[in-house]
């Protein structure tokens, strides 16, 4: 029997083998490969893992059934599963030789070719880009970028009446839907649009067919306003970030390696890899920078909190990046932590290297860095602070982009505070269940739009109870914050200053923020936040956190036997009101408890304002919220300044019954001057003087400023116990 | 200087070299550990993290405040590191032989002489047992323990006046306190009793006073009706039942444990180790066996949830245990998470054992197991089910203890259930934030008698929204539920059945509780419980749950725009009402997502019933409590069945987006008979009938039962598609 295989592949004729694989590796790298498998221990572990499964599923009988259900059901499940069991027979029949993984797949294939050419729109379509094989066209893209792969992979073994039945049953009515009947669609800038290109360009290479794959790099009329080098043109600013932002990029970053790693070998004149200044490279650097030290995306616009990068998208770039791109240590501590490989030659590579390093102690270099935003980085972009190592890392998230398409959220000047690896000043993320198909099919939920994007859901300012830009994705589109500047290069003292004037009409919004580590050791946050309009507002700024009250230095008065929505619009109506306090001219503090450490927020009330303890729950009969709390300041004003200064603290041990440094050195922030020209603030800490001098309209680097006394170069200027901090 | 050190401890007499130390460890043993100190890791680390943390502090200035603050504040966090201190020095000084240890224990020792003779009743003291150093005398009990061990630890090294001065100034003062002003408190049968022996009778080790001695071992009166002994005899039942619980069973190991070590040294003829057929060793295993798999100690009764067995008092427990009852394998597993060991003879047998078993996947053996309570066993108990291994280790606990004394909740047959490591039918704890001075100065709150006692907050019924003795703890005191059945031998079938008709007046409950695995895999818990009255009666059985609600089988109506208490006594007033339904003649479902896995609760509703979810968070003004859901049934009834069947199954994987088994397998329960003699429940699980017969009243193992045409042995009979499962 086995002779018998052996003799099948021989018979075929040499130009066909030569032709085939291309799209996931070449035959020159699978026979590396294969030589290796037993050599690298982390190797040998993910080959083994991928032959187990297969090899678990091959045995049963085909199942391709009409598709019917949506995301979690049994035929959307039963569908993704087959292209994956399909890509990863492919390769093992490349590494093994071993004709059955061919063979499945072959048969697989000829029960798509039979089911696609009469598929109907989806029953369980809903978007606007409904699939046919799945609820959308963006799963049925998966699909084809999979299949593509398998289909490539095992090309030499299938005989030629088949290759015509698949080639025209199972994947023209697929790759004629996405790029005919969704033509807009597929020429759209999105992540779907990545996703079509790469699948429609995998099976173009796959089949070897020229006019797919040019629809994929050109978009359908060939003209370069769509497709793939469009997608790497305008998705990313010119440093790498993605503009839906990490969790998307995420998504992203796996059907642009794959698309490429496949175009490098079939069209290797195009360098794709070094298109635009290797933006694949950077595009995946900046990725792997916007993420928690346990390996989560921070969780700006539509984000699922859980996600990591150990899922496979990451695992497939940095396998592909590892060999195209040259070794990069950091990447080694996440494929550490993913504990697997593509097998593929960077594959090999890192689990060669694992070897190497393997009683090193591999940690991603997490950095202070600033992206741009938009083609062409102007667009505003993102500042991510950093203090600390390893598991001490403090890291502070001010976002100032664009609005990120359809994910985006309306969240301009937001904040988010990690430390020590826990999320301290937090974003909802999305309200999806992903793959759960009891809530909605694992779609976005209304929740979603309603509270998740709204502006009230975001650690920055809402004005009379609206979101930015009215909550107008389109209008929001239209914008774009702008940093004015900033001083990142000291880790002791990080100060980014950025404004925001089109969120809401006659009202501007300056809002600086101010990282520093004291000698003592204290890490704070400063946060400046100027706003002008000349009429009067209501303005709030929530802090949405994690963790448990410990302590306030104010009475209020709590809704303890009857709670009310905090609104009744603009996500306000999804946050149960638990507490109110009304404050006149004072320093307010209050102190959670997140984890093992203590963190306290003071702010600066000058004149009255009102405080209120909210928490998400209300309005939501489906259960589909989480409870978290969130600490608002409101004023009333036309143009208001208000100083936060968070405070990391102490430490806390339930195991062995510590607590130190329980109190915030905080005492009191006193304002001498705030007007159009400058900002003065005093924060009393331990019973000496933070002061912070800060410019509020000249931001050129060597300007000189004189003010309340005091002369200082640049737009701003910090001491402490009357020593300059800059 | 080291040479005139050594001529220092060479004059002194013989013989007071040879009696000291003799309370942490006899000089032969310290000459041991210090030949091993360089030789095992886990011994090297855990000396040098004692050494450096004493080094860094022993160079300041010694500070002994005028006692002033509660646990958390400055004085109190000062004489608790004081004794830790003194405790180290004492052990640092017999490892390493040099003197500057032992002066400066000595000089704190003086310091303490100056001010304990004319302290007064603490300040901060709210408790029935105030303390002098500390706000309750509980902690000065701790304060004896440590301070008398490092007395003894650098006895020979101080100079007879001072001996004097010390012992008179400050223990004499302390010792009189506890044993005379406290005298009812010391001969208490309660941990603290423990603590206050602990610390007497090792203060009488240390200053040779047999006197002290006689009194921790037999109570003031040294007539055996407390002390020592007495409390070995009490407080733990023949198999090691701690009467207050796990969470109460870590703290009291260490002092039972500690004053054991030093009685085998100094008074061997007690053999006190061997003491009540080795019921320390039998407390240790038991205690271990009452935590989860991530090592934290099960929530009963007053707990705090993160306590865990890596805590001082178990890595001193298991360093003690290693040496005495000999090495058990189980501890190793334990020992490992500690990470580090205490320097005695175990302590480095245990570093050494870690060596040899390096590779070796240590794991500690759970397993199920049952422990009477009382102290001849006889008063109720708890039955621990579990199924799974590692990982996948499911742990019912079926508690139908005794009241457990003063940190007892009024939990009668209360369940919980944890999966996977996670808690999944979860006990609230208790209302505390140890240590942390903002918060009641780390004692326990208003809330945690007003809520966290309360039976509503338990997994057990609730009558008339009234607690069980009507949360009178004397009236608790007098009554323990019973267990009327068991048959734990079958992993795949494990049936405890018990009965508690002390609760209510006139109100009986029978609650059998099933834990099974079909051969499919799936596991299901099947709730049976029977209450009986005279008397109609409103009927609550919470169901406290960590998860997120994922889907209802049922219409319900949610309070979306307004929340008010669910009561508001007993408990009820601190849990706001979300959702409401009204279900009649049904079987009713609800799965939540805890962590990566589905649980579904399906429940069996003849007539008609009122549902409710519920979540707690309401009447808190001071933000004290967690905010976690509960599903609650309700029926008006004189007698009535629950039953309720706990399903555990699925798999959510968010970060690789699959949802698998996301609904229940169980589609209906039915009833064929229910009275006195019999309960016949059905419950269709994917089609197939689990039957499960039942006697009401006759519980013995071999007798014959008929009912609804089957027969079968013992009080109970199950069978699944017409296969007998017992």
């Amino acid at each position: 029997m086995r002779l018998l295989r052996t003799i099948c592949l021989l018979v075929l004729p040499v130009s066909a083998l030569a032709q085939h694989p291309l799209t996931f590796f070449t035959r020159a790298e699978a026979t590396s490969i294969k030589n290796d498998l037993a050599r690298y221990p982390l190797l040998t572990s993910s080959f083994k893992a991928m032959k187990q499964e297969t090899d678990a599923m091959i045995v049963k009988e085909i199942s391709v059934p009409f598709p019917k259900d949506p995301a979690g059901g049994f035929t959307h499940d039963r569908h993704k599963s087959n292209y994956m069991l399909m890509f990863n027979s492919g390769v093992l029949y490349n590494l093994t030789g071993d004709v059955k993984y061919a063979n499945w797949v072959r048969k697989m294939l000829l029960k798509y070719a039979a089911l696609n050419p009469a598929l109907p729109k989806h029953p369980q379509a809903t978007s606007s880009s409904p699939g046919r094989l799945f609820w959308q066209a963006l799963n049925d893209a998966n699909w084809l970028v999979y299949t593509g792969m398998a289909y490539d992979l095992i090309y030499n073994t299938i005989p030629a009446t088949d290759k015509k039945t698949i080639e025209e049953g199972a994947f023209k009515p697929e790759v004629d839907f996405l790029t005919k009947d969704l033509k807009t669609w597929f020429n759209l800038i999105h992540n779907h649009g990545v996703w079509a290109c790469a699948g429609v360009g995998i099976v173009g290479i796959a089949t070897n067919n020229k006019d797919y794959v040019d629809m994929a790099l050109y978009g359908t009329d060939k003209n370069g306003k769509g497709g793939f080098l469009s997608q790497m043109e305008n998705l990313f600013s010119p440093d790498g970030y993605y503009t839906e932002g990490p969790y998307y990029v995420r998504y992203a970053i796996l059907p642009y390696y794959l698309f490429a790693n496949a175009l490098n070998h079939a069209r290797p004149g195009l360098k794709i890899f070094q298109h635009r200044d290797r933006v694949l490279q950077k595009a995946l650097v900046a990725g792997l920078q916007q993420t928690n030290i346990d390996g989560r995306f921070f969780p700006l616009n539509d984000a699922l909190k859980e996600k990591d990068y150990t899922s496979n998208e990451l695992v497939t770039a940095i396998g592909i990046a590892w060999d195209v791109y040259g070794q990069d240590r950091g990447w080694l501590a996440v494929a550490k932590r993913q504990n697997r490989v593509i097998l593929n030659k960077g594959g090999a590579s890192i689990a060669a290297a694992m070897v190497r390093e393997k009683s090193a102690n591999l940690t991603f270099p997490y950095k202070t860095v600033e992206y741009g935003d938009g083609a062409n980085g102007r667009e505003g972009g993102v500042s991510l602070l950093r203090n600390g190592a390893n598991e001490d890392l403090t890291s502070l998230i001010y976002k100032y982009t664009s609005h990120g398409l359809s994910h985006g959220h309306f969240d301009k000047l937001n904040i988010n505070l990690f430390d020590k690896g826990n999320e301290v000043l937090t974003d909802y993320g999305s309200v999806r269940f992903v793959g759960i198909e009891q809530k909605y099919g694992g779609r976005y939920l209304s929740e979603n739009d309603a509270y998740a994007a709204q502006t009230i859901a975001h650690n920055t300012l809402v004005v009379d109870e609206t979101s930015h830009f009215g909550g107008n994705e389109k209008r929001g589109e239209r914008y774009h914050s702008d940093k004015v500047y900033s001083s990142i290069a000291n880790p002791a003292l990080q100060v980014v200053i950025a404004k925001e004037e089109n969120a809401y009409d006659n009202v501007k919004m300056l809002r600086s923020v101010y990282m520093l580590q004291l000698a003592s050791g204290r890490k704070f946050i400063v946060d400046i936040f100027n706003v002008n309009s000349p009429e009067t507002h209501q303005y709030d700024l929530p802090f949405h956190y994690e963790g448990q009250l410990i302590h306030t230095s104010f009475r209020y008065e709590p809704y303890t036997n009857q709670q009310r929505p905090l609104g009744n619009k603009n996500g306000y109506q999804f946050l149960w009101k638990e507490a109110e306090a009304r404050v006149f001219d004072t320093t307010v503090q209050f102190t959670f408890l997140n984890n093992r450490s203590y963190y306290s927020i003071s702010s600066w009330v000058p004149d009255s304002a009102t405080l209120i303890f909210a928490r998400t729950g209300a309005n939501d009969p489906q259960f589909n919220l989480r409870h978290e709390p969130a600490f608002i300041l409101r004023k009333r004003a036309a143009s208001n300044l208000f100083i936060n200064v968070i405070e990391i603290h102490g430490k806390y041990d339930p195991v062995m019954e510590f607590s130190m440094n329980a109190y915030p050195s905080v005492q009191r922030i006193e304002v001498s001057q705030n007007d159009k020209e400058y900002t003065i603030a005093t924060i009393m800490i331990d019973g000496k003087r933070l002061m912070i001098t800060q410019s509020n309209s000249v931001f050129e680097k060597d300007r000189v400023h004189s003010a309340g006394g005091v002369q200082w170069n640049g737009p701003f200027n910090v001491t402490f116990d009357g020593k300059n901090l800059n």
